[in-house]
């Protein structure tokens, strides 16, 4: 296929409320992203195949294809009732990737699974694999059935297989699909897990279809008036269902769901032009980040519901940083992005992918986490609830993550870049292209572990245009062509450019220790190390003969480290001086003493600390490592 | 009814492999406790039973003595599936308390619904008003029927009423149920809930019968071999079905039933000398008191699955808490105590009674906590998830904690004191009396405001025997008749004693700062304010113009305050040198800043805390709480 396909996992339509708009095509080409794009093609997308394969999900497919009944004795469906969501989600990854380069394996595949999905639509348009062959009624449990929830990623996988490669054949069956739903739904209709509202809006993007977009306006102006019947133990807040998207004024309930609903309201609101409904997204984004966000970007620090605890609730340990809720929370950040043309939200889709949407999936792209906690403490694996402990998993009954992590990976390209009126403007720095209408830009980096990014102009027209380059908030110092760079915005330069121009941004990567507002409890009196946009940590791997429990860093002096130990060569650890603290901990005292005389550690040696990079822990093995250390007292 | 009856809420057989052994009677007069026991009396008593009323759980007794079936329209069982336990544990509270002082009413209303227990249990013993109602095959669904959970709490009312009164009537019930269960329950059979094992324990000591104590024995040697079905989304962890208890180092899962469990398990291992498994139950008690215990004695960090988190996994905004929960732990280390004689049980106990039970109920007796948080930030009531957030409630759909606290009320005065053969040991300072055979005492205090406890010798046989006084840990100085006493163990004075003998004990109750060791990271760099054994708090109510989560501590000098508007003027606030933090909260930036210039506080002025007792929060409304608060940097 053509380089210049058109190719944006979000497309506003050309009345869209919006500052940015995608690039006709971005394209990531080796360096960091390039080579987990290699192991996500190579490893993890026909490993995925396999797994949601032996899940049952393409059976269920096939049995509903056959208009299968449960009455038949070994006809169950199988896995959740959103099985077929798995089967959606890997087939977006699948064309994704198919249009970043064609193959007859990835094809064939694509083929096969879209040919099951075909078959098991029924006449009306309808699709639902568990309420097919379960019999149960349809729409009559929306509050946990995921009908709409699953119907929302068939209407993702088909557009991304008509904008990557121009296959049109999930992309009917989810017309059909949403035509029946915009005829069927009775109007208070919502489903329990939001996410249809982002399948609905694109959908309307790629066919012209208003009703889709109306059907996604009606799902968020319903949503939160305790309309949803409650299920299990959970509160209407944990579906969103307590308050208003346009009356919240923050986010709340279980983290995905939030995302999802965020980031599909953001596309109506843009769609629609509804710009009070953008503003109260704007504010509950600004409450999220301020309050309810972990340093790597991950979001829901409560195991009660995988969702978002009270604002500062964000203890390191019991994180549960669905990795999930990071993708969906880059998929809102990505929309308010292209509404505003603010850095803050380029800054946080950064963050979250370098760091929570990336732990979630091993070096080698075969094994995931699910929760992302940034504390795990040394023999936390005998604890029954504390599954990060335990490390890495081939799969998960709740297969929801691993697919996620394909999609978005093989989709990443859409994120480099974006174009308004005035020129280009760079959002992620990999190396790779960027085409923009007439422009086509070049950009050789070493990034993130260095923060040189070198943007050559390959082809531009012959009149004065904008490239816009944005410097993290945490750039320090930040240059542009040698001139100083304000971190936490877009340094623009404006000229006519000639094909051969060349900018050079300085993003002052080094090494540095990051600290929590005091209202932030969990974090009081210790430190993070960072490192451009990598969050890191310290792993027992790098620390034999004492604990990452005792460790704690001495002073404010950091150094980059050279290769460490069974992690790949370009992979740089921060050395920092440290010290051990042995406490006993299980002398079978109570933990609280007077602080007259404050617990003191027991022993105090110096101590080199490794930090690497969090993305890459538990990839040695799991065991204790920790986000946050103690900052002992100067 | 006479002073002389025996009661105790447990009672060790004559061969038990305990310590020590309850005293003949204990009986608590005013005072501290004496005045919650008035309230429990005189209003949670009577409004308890018309709230379980309310709930259906009479009517489902009811309907259960007709042999209704659900087929009858209108006749369902109403309330949760241990709607029955609420009963019992309200008719063991009403039965201690007519042994406390018999009253027509409390016989009239005891009467009524032990008869209709009696009434509802089927012709072979079987009895739970929820698998009779609905038909459900009996023990097909253990792991969450509450079936033997129900017949648990069955026993134990039996037991009390007996004890308390001589009545008869539920001890009938509870042997027949208990004989069929016998005869009944196949050999792996568990209840997903542990309490079944203390109730079988307590009427094999009451009525002799071994077989009680052997299906108890065999419930505690069965568990943890994952036979339990998984239900829900909880390993068997959650039902403490992952280790068996002889193996187990650590506490795990849902709390209550982790606490039922211990002591249930420490009734059969004293009951059968069963050393090995005491020893397994002292290590699982010193770890949860070490690592996964709250500065309350309140456990249970994590709310999904109302469960302990890992060990330090204690954040006070998280904190789960349940009431219920610390009454368990009240309940196993009361246990532990008779059969170890150490006073660590005792003051465990003493820290739990006063704080993570006490906060369970309001001053007026009539509201409740069910989770009880400490931490309570600004705003949090705006969030689905933090119910303390918003206050005391009358009654809850799982109303499992305020009858828990009834009965422990009412039964308040069997943990005051202990007997061995040497002597009388005094664990709970109350003004009353206590009668351990030929031995009567009478005490006199103003505990736990003032640290003087009077013991007056009444009578006493003609020859030497031991008084035992327990001096807590937090006790600084402690004396007895003005000689130094150690902290943390029991005074012991051993002479022939003679009415009128007297004893004075200094126990040095001054407010004081408390810290956590530096594995607690949730606590680090803030301090708590205790006053004997009870834990302070800040509240909003007495911070007007500030927000308490503004407020830190600015040095180690704290002095006794005087009244606190709103509550009983018996009250003793702590007053502490702070100072005002204003943060701006919502900011819209990132919470993390660089360690290098940490962020500061935008303006800080002197101010004057007002620390009041934990227990005592939120009789004033909702609001702002906190018990640990920032230590200002000298």
């Amino acid at each position: 296929m053509s380089d210049e396909r058109f190719s944006s996992v979000v497309a506003p339509r050309p009345g869209a409320a919006v500052a940015l708009r995608p690039v006709t095509r971005g394209r990531v080409r080796g360096g960091f992203w390039g080579a987990r794009q290699r192991v996500n093609r190579e490893v993890t997308i026909p490993l995925g195949g396999e797994r949601v394969r032996d899940s049952g999900a393409f059976g269920n497919l096939r049995l509903a294809a056959r208009g299968a009944r449960r009455e038949e004795p070994g006809k169950e469906h199988r896995g959740k009732v959103f099985a077929d969501s798995d089967v959606y989600k890997w087939l977006e990854a699948v064309a994704w990737e198919r249009g970043r380069a064609e193959d007859d394996d990835l094809a064939r595949a694509y083929k096969e699974a879209a040919e099951l999905v075909v078959a098991a639509q029924c006449a009306d348009g309808y699709l639902h694999t568990h309420t097919q062959l379960t019999g149960r009624r349809r729409y009559s449990d929306l509050a946990s059935s995921h009908e709409l929830y699953c119907a929302g990623h068939l209407m993702q996988a088909a557009v991304a297989g008509r904008r990557a490669t121009g296959d049109h054949t999930l992309l009917e069956v989810a017309t059909r699909f949403a035509d029946h739903l915009v005829k069927a739904l009775p109007p208070e209709a919502l489903d329990g897990h939001p996410e249809v509202e982002m399948g609905l809006a694109e959908l309307h993007r790629e066919t012209g279809g208003r009703p889709y977009l109306d059907l996604a306006a009606r799902f968020v102006a319903v949503r939160g008036h305790a309309l949803i019947p409650l299920k299990g133990h959970h509160g209407p807040g944990y579906r969103q269902d307590r308050v208003p998207v346009r009356e919240a004024t923050t986010v709340e309930g279980h983290a995905v769901r939030a995302m999802y609903l965020a980031a599909g309201a953001t596309d109506v609101a843009v769609e629609t032009s509804d710009l009070d409904l953008l503003a109260a997204l704007e504010r509950q984004w600004r409450d999220m980040v301020a309050t309810k966000t972990y340093l790597t970007g991950g979001l829901g620090s409560n195991w009660y519901g995988e969702a978002f605890g009270g604002h500062h609730e964000l203890a390191p340990d019991t994180a549960y940083c669905e990795t999930c809720a990071a993708i969906g929370s880059v998929q809102w950040s990505w929309r308010m992005l292209l509404a505003t043309g603010q850095a803050a939200y380029a800054d946080l889709m950064e963050r979250t992918l370098y760091n929570a949407v990336l732990s979630g999936i091993s070096l080698g792209g075969d094994r995931f986490f699910y929760v992302n906690a940034l504390r795990v403490r040394a023999g936390a694996d005998r604890d029954d609830l504390r599954a990060p402990a335990r490390g890495r998993q081939d799969w998960y009954g709740t297969a929801c993550c691993p697919p996620n992590v394909m999609r978005l990976l093989s989709s990443l390209d859409h994120y480099l870049a974006t174009q308004d009126g005035d020129g280009v403007q760079l959002h992620l720095y990999a190396p790779g292209t960027v085409r923009a209408g007439s422009v086509l830009l070049e950009v050789e980096t070493g990034y993130p572990w260095t923060g040189r990014v070198e943007v050559v102009v390959r082809q531009a027209p012959d009149r004065p245009w904008t490239l816009s380059a944005r410097i993290p908030a945490w750039a320090d110092p930040a240059g542009v062509d040698g001139r100083p760079a304000e971190p936490g915005a877009y340094h623009r330069i404006r000229r006519t450019w000639r094909a051969g121009d060349r900018v050079v941004i300085d993003l002052g990567i080094r090494p540095r220790l990051t600290a929590a507002v005091p209202r932030l409890d969990v974090a009081r009196g210790q430190v993070a190390v960072e490192r451009g946009p990598l969050v890191y940590c310290l792993e027992q791997a790098d620390h034999p003969g004492v604990i990452v429990d005792d460790l704690c860093v001495a002073g404010p002096g950091l150094a980059d480290g050279t290769a460490v130990a069974g992690l790949p060569a370009d992979v740089v650890p921060v050395i920092a001086r440290g010290r051990v603290h042995v406490h006993r901990e299980y002398d079978g005292g109570f933990p609280y003493r007077t602080a007259a005389a404050p617990p003191e550690p027991e022993h105090a040696g110096p101590a080199e600390l490794t930090f690497v990079p969090y993305y890459a822990w538990a990839n040695r093995g799991a065991g204790p490592m920790t986000v946050w250390a103690p900052m002992h007292p100067r």
